[in-house]
Formats: structure tokens, C-alpha cells, sequence
């Protein structure tokens, strides 16, 4: 990385100049407050999070491909498209506000006002996004309740953007967050920090994901717009747990200027920053991988020498999204004959007589013929918690690759009695 | 059905005039015969099929539209585009004989030889069929040495024919075979039978799956190529067990003209005979997917008026492939927001706002809200063994449908230590 590119060790997302950030309960996870004790992870009762800026921020965002969107996520394209100057995003877990019909945007509407009157804001200047469960109308009055709780709350310390992330987790087991200071050209530094909630449900593109990153910059919404482009092309749009993908989520960057540097496109500095958000991409989608439910393992599928971009991405996609690949990870079985399979039957383009694959090193096949390897080797690079798997189709100069992680009986469980 | 097509009631692959069947162990499930006593399944040891015919046959096949594919398998494909007549087909379970390059054709040709010249024919009138593990050479030695037990014990009996059955099934728990009578329009009969294996890896276009269809009807290739073809369409490729494509199988017809009756296209016989395939081919279908791997649900995934079968094929396949859905059918969790979902990415095109889903009957969502439904109903209904999700669109007038289960702990069992 840059050597300009600094990574905060604490990371959170009101690190960058003129942020804040906190997490409440509106009793949505844990509607007792009987059964929450010291012992009880924040993520288990936290269920709302707001992250605010002093100033207005220019904004940027890209969201799901699903046809069908959910309405907290409707709203929030349409103040973005509309280019409203944004001062803060709430987000509740629990429920998608998804399916519910024209209700579903008032009441995204109703929780936005709550916090654009304690902010002293116009409620267009308020984003919107919600996870969990579609097709229940929100309990916008729940959250409305703890509002004031939350925008008293806010604060710019590690500890109240922690909550946050706590708030935005739902099947995640991991907080996922990232922060580090750029230095610019002329010497000046700003902050980037990102955090993120994912798990189940993720596929490119985004799935239920959302991402909101976070900087002091002082960045035109156009130029934000083509740096959060390319920076989830390769990182969060290359991240898979379950091939599902979401009605109701996102990536936002918000860029207050607090800092006082301004970046023109076009300019190192905004090279040195596109860089940095990519690289930050690049850190929450692998661990969005790695906490994928129930997984027990983090793999990545690489492609190279694909004959188009095109298939490269069929290939990763389809190995990472086939269950057998997934379930033989899991059994640590080094079955490549499953991989070969998904790879033929991508839609890529390629003669099964040249690739090449190798597992975490260990070449398994070679001009498309299995080879006669060492199953104690095998079976001890599959034992690690990072699974590499290479393919090469020696068909020209394309690669691509894709983070995915195993299915397990945990995955099994965990979405066999999630809505109850 | 039409009152000219009559299931026989104990179903078996040599029920058809002139052809006979025989299953046999050639030690690959089951190295020890000390381990097989008389409560041991006959699945669990039989590993060698062949289904034969006294006089040379027409055959036609479809084939696994995966880039790479098995060398059993291809050498079948190239018999049947030359032409050649087929005396009879063997099929191998625990192997699949494929991806370890050119040494696969020939122990196929080693086997379809040791068959032929028992059967007194030549190789290129003997078909060859692997389904197993990939990337291991074929015991071709361990099977010819059983070929002469095979051949000898060939009859027309329904026992030889369910052992013939028992040897192809790999992780199938139930064997799947199915006969009808045909009354043809001038009184004759004419029978037509067919059987398969599938379980794991099974969708669209074919998989680890292999059917054969045997009739004593005289069809010329080419009709029997468009009545497959036909047949199989709406039925082997509407099963999806976990959205894995494999790399060995297929669907053959074998007609041998035994029982005298011509058939020439375009006639009602013709006709008939087509529409018998079709149906029995359908039973079929419903078998693998109620017997997929660790299935405890059959399920049945319609869409209606849809704008383009096209549209209607990618929704179907998609909630056919959802991990999310598939284990919320486990967990008989109403979950129709991961339906909602699963239509939402398919890449289909229709009106969010327009959608109706039922669930068995019940209607969940209506115009793209959800309902409020009667969770208990819901779930007495989902406790079934059979369910049917209905996606009605209001786009046109396209409609389809395919076959699935759900995703068990044990469909990751399985798969989780398959190869070893």
C-alpha cells in the first residue's frame, strides 16, 4: 500500500474530522431489558445507528441490483440522485422495511424527521437504511421513541461508533471497521474510516449489505461518486456467501470538508484516496467473507488467464456460489472435480484440456488431468482457516477473483429459523 | 393422462419385449464382501449396471451441457451421432470417470469391448456411463472382471432389472423406476420403461444424473431425438437439487422395435408415445428432486404470467437455487421475503408492485406487499412434505415451473466428506 495510506489501529467511523456516531436499543432484538446484562454482546441488543456530520456532506452510494428494493433504501437513492447536501444516515436492524408498499417510504419518512428535528435539519438531509426481516412494516414508532437517546448520544469517540456497528450487526459475529489517515500532497492529512454489517445474503451485487464509509475530505459528489464505483467493483461486488442477493442495501460515503482539503479529480491526491478506498474495500470485504454465517473458513477462487474479463467473473462466481464446492471446503475434502465442474458449467469460455488448479499451492490438476497428490498435504493446507484456490486457463491475460467462505451446518441452522 | 398410456404398477427397465437388465458388485462401494450380509441395501454394494437388448437398437441422448465432460460420456455421445445401432448400455457408479485425459476414453473402450464380446456385438454397439467421483482413473480392470457375472445373469425379470437400478444409484436413498403400456391406435401394445439415478449435483441442463428409457416400439433416431428432446424439457431440466451441473450424464432412449409396431412420425401413435415419455419422464423428475441429497421437503416452484418463458425460466431457477430458500423450507419458515428476493435477482423483468406469491395455497403477498396470514396455518401447511410456491407476475401469459428440496444438515453431511 501507499506509503501515505496509514492504517488507524482502532478503527471507527467518526474518526475524520466533524463526524459522530452512536447505537441505541429501540428493543427490536431484545425487547426486554430484563435479559440484557454486562455479559451480553452490544450486537445482541443495539439495534439502532445513526452516524452524523457537523456540516453537510456531499454523498455518493451504490446499491443493490435487485428488482425489487426495499423502501428505506428508495429513499435514500432519491435524496442521493437529487444531490441534497446529506447530514447523517440512521440505520436499524431487524427489520428490512421491504414489501410493506407506499407505507414502507412513510415510515422511512417518519424516522428520518425524527432525527432531521433533533439535528436541526431538513429531513432531505437525513439517509435512511434498514436490514433484517421483509415483508413486516417497520416499528417506526420504536425507533422514533429512542431518537433523542441517540442524537444526545452522538459523540466522536471510538466507543459511541462502536455502538454503531453493534446496532447494524445482525447474523454478523465480527464488527467489521476500518480508518486510516491519508497523507495529501502539500502535507495535509484527512481521515477515510468505513464500517460495514453483512453475513448472510450477500452476492454481488451488495445483497444485505450496507456499508457506509466516512471522510473529512472535501470531495464533489461526482467525484465521490466514480471513486465509490471503482473502489466496490473488485471488493464488495466480489464478495459471496450465498449467491443471494438483497432487496435492501448499500454502500454510502459521506464527505463533510472538515479537514479543509479540497480534491480535484484528476490529481494525485485524489488518486492517493480513490487507492485508499478501494484498499479499505478491499479489508471489509474480505472480512464480510470471512464472518459469512456459519462459516468456518475464508476462501478466495482466483481466475487468471481467462480469455475475457467477462469469463474470469463467470468462473469465480460460479465456484463460489456452488454448494458443493462450499460443503467440501467445509469437510476440508480436496474434491477438485467439484471446482473443474463449476467451471464448466459457467458459461466461461475455455478448453477443459489446458487449466490448471491448484488448492492453497498445491497443484491438484494440470492440462485439465487430476493429478496424484499428497492427501496428508492436501488435507493440511485444507485444515487452515484461508483457503487459496487458483485456476489458470492459460487462454489469455484476464483475472479476477471472488472472497466466498464454506457452507456449514451452522449455515444450515442459522436460516432455517431466522425469522422466528 | 390419456386413457391409452397405463402405468404398470411394478415398474423395471427390461419390462419393454427383447431387453434385459442385471446389476452386479465389482467391489467399489464395498471392497469386503465379508461386510455384506442379507439386511445389507443392495445400493450399498452394486456397483456395475447393464441394461442389454437381443436385437440392435435406434438410440438418441441429451447430454450435460457442462464445458467439460465425463470420458464415458463422450464416448457415448460419439456412438450415438454416428448412428451406430446400440445392443445395450453400462453404467458404472463410485467413479465418474472423467478429467484424467485420454487414458478415460480408453478403459471405456476396455469396458464397452469386455461387454461386447460377451454379448457377441461390437464395441461401438455397447454405450458407456460413469457417475461418481472425478479425477480418479476407472478400476476398468475391477469391472471387466465382473462383466461375464454380468452378462450371464441378464434376464427379464423385475429383480435383475432392480439391481440394475440399485447399481447406478450413488447417494439416491429411493430408486426410481417407471413402465407404461401403450395402446396404439390399432389396438397393438407397445411398452415403454425408463429408470434413473440423481441425488447431489443435479440442474438444469442434466448433472450428476442418468436416466434410460427403453421401448419395444420401432421409432427411427431422428424421432427419437425430437421425443427426447421434447420430453425432457419440462421435466429432467426443471430439477434443481443444489444448482451444481455435472460433468457425466444424460438421458438415452433405446428402441428396439420388438413388439413389431411401427411408429412413423407425425402420426397419433407418434404422438402418444411422446406424450407417455414426456409424463414418465415427469414422474421422474419429481423422484430425483424429492430424493435429493439430505432432502426432507419436495418442493414445487410455479411462475405465471410472466412476459417471456425466458423470464419465467430465470425466476423459477432462481428460488429453485436460493440457499436462503431452500433452507427456510427446511426450517418451515414463511419466509416469502427471500422468495420475493430470489424473483427480485433472477434477472427477470416484471413489476415489483404487481407480484403474488402463494405458499401452498396460502397467499402471502399480494401486489407486492406482504399479507398478514395466519402464521399456524402457514406452518401446518409448510410441515408437509410436499409445497408449492406459486409466483404470479401479471406480465403475460408465460408460465414454468421446476422441481426442488430443500437444503438439510444433512445435504452438508453428505457433501461434506462425499469423496472419502
Amino acid at each position: 500500500m501507499d506509503d501515505n495510506i496509514n492504517l488507524i489501529e482502532e478503527a471507527y467511523i467518526a474518526a475524520p474530522l466533524g463526524f459522530k456516531a452512536n447505537g441505541v436499543s429501540a428493543g427490536m432484538k431484545c425487547s426486554d431489558p430484563a435479559n440484557i446484562n454486562s455479559d451480553t454482546p452490544a450486537n445482541n441488543y443495539l439495534d439502532v445507528a445513526l452516524v452524523a456530520s457537523d456540516i453537510p456532506c456531499n454523498a455518493a452510494g451504490v446499491y443493490t441490483s435487485n428488482l425489487v428494493k426495499g423502501h428505506s433504501l428508495v429513499r435514500s437513492i432519491d435524496k442521493i440522485n437529487k444531490g441534497d447536501k446529506i447530514r447523517g444516515i440512521i440505520v436499524n436492524s431487524k427489520n428490512a422495511n421491504a414489501a410493506v408498499g407506499k407505507i414502507g417510504v412513510e415510515d422511512a419518512d417518519r424516522v428520518a424527521s425524527a432525527v432531521a428535528s433533533e439535528l436541526g435539519c431538513s429531513s432531505d438531509e437525513i439517509l435512511t437504511a434498514s436490514t433484517g426481516v421483509i415483508g413486516t412494516r417497520l416499528p417506526y414508532d420504536k425507533i422514533i421513541s429512542v431518537v433523542p437517546e441517540l442524537t444526545k448520544g452522538l459523540s466522536d469517540t471510538p466507543e459511541t461508533s462502536h455502538k454503531a456497528e453493534m446496532a447494524m450487526m445482525t447474523t454478523d459475529t465480527i464488527p467489521k471497521e476500518v480508518s486510516a489517515i491519508l497523507t495529501l500532497s502539500d502535507g495535509k492529512k484527512v481521515t477515510l474510516s468505513g464500517m460495514a454489517k453483512g453475513s448472510g445474503m450477500i452476492h454481488p451485487n451488495l445483497a444485505t449489505m450496507i456499508g457506509i464509509f466516512t471522510t473529512d475530505a472535501d470531495i464533489s459528489s461526482g467525484l465521490l461518486d466514480k471513486m465509490l464505483h471503482k473502489a466496490v467493483a473488485h471488493t464488495f461486488n466480489r464478495v459471496s456467501v450465498d449467491g443471494d442477493t438483497s432487496v435492501c442495501d448499500m454502500v454510502v460515503i459521506l464527505a463533510n470538508g472538515a479537514s479543509g482539503a479540497v480534491i480535484e479529480e484528476g490529481t494525485e491526491d485524489a488518486e492517493l484516496i480513490s487507492e485508499a478506498l478501494e484498499s479499505l474495500s478491499l479489508d471489509i470485504a474480505r472480512m464480510l467473507a470471512a464472518d459469512g454465517e456459519g462459516a468456518t473458513k475464508f476462501v478466495e477462487i482466483e481466475v487468471r488467464g481467462a480469455a475475457s474479463a467477462e469469463d474470469a467473473k463467470l468462473i469465480v462466481t460460479s465456484v463460489a456460489r456452488s454448494p458443493l464446492c462450499k460443503t467440501a471446503f467445509f469437510g476440508m475434502d480436496a474434491n477438485c472435480g467439484r471446482i473443474l465442474t463449476a467451471a464448466g458449467y459457467s458459461g466461461a469460455k475455455f478448453d477443459p484440456e489446458k487449466i490448471d488448479i491448484e488448492l492453497s499451492g498445491l497443484p491438484v490438476y494440470k492440462d485439465g488431468c487430476a493429478l496424484i497428490f499428497d492427501e496428508d498435504e492436501a488435507l493440511a493446507r485444507l485444515k487452515e482457516h484461508d483457503i487459496n484456490v487458483l485456476i489458470t486457463l492459460h487462454e489469455g491475460d484476464f483475472s479476477d477473483r471472488m472472497f466466498t467462505c464454506d457452507f456449514s451446518y451452522d449455515y444450515v441452522k442459522i436460516n432455517g429459523s431466522y425469522r422466528t
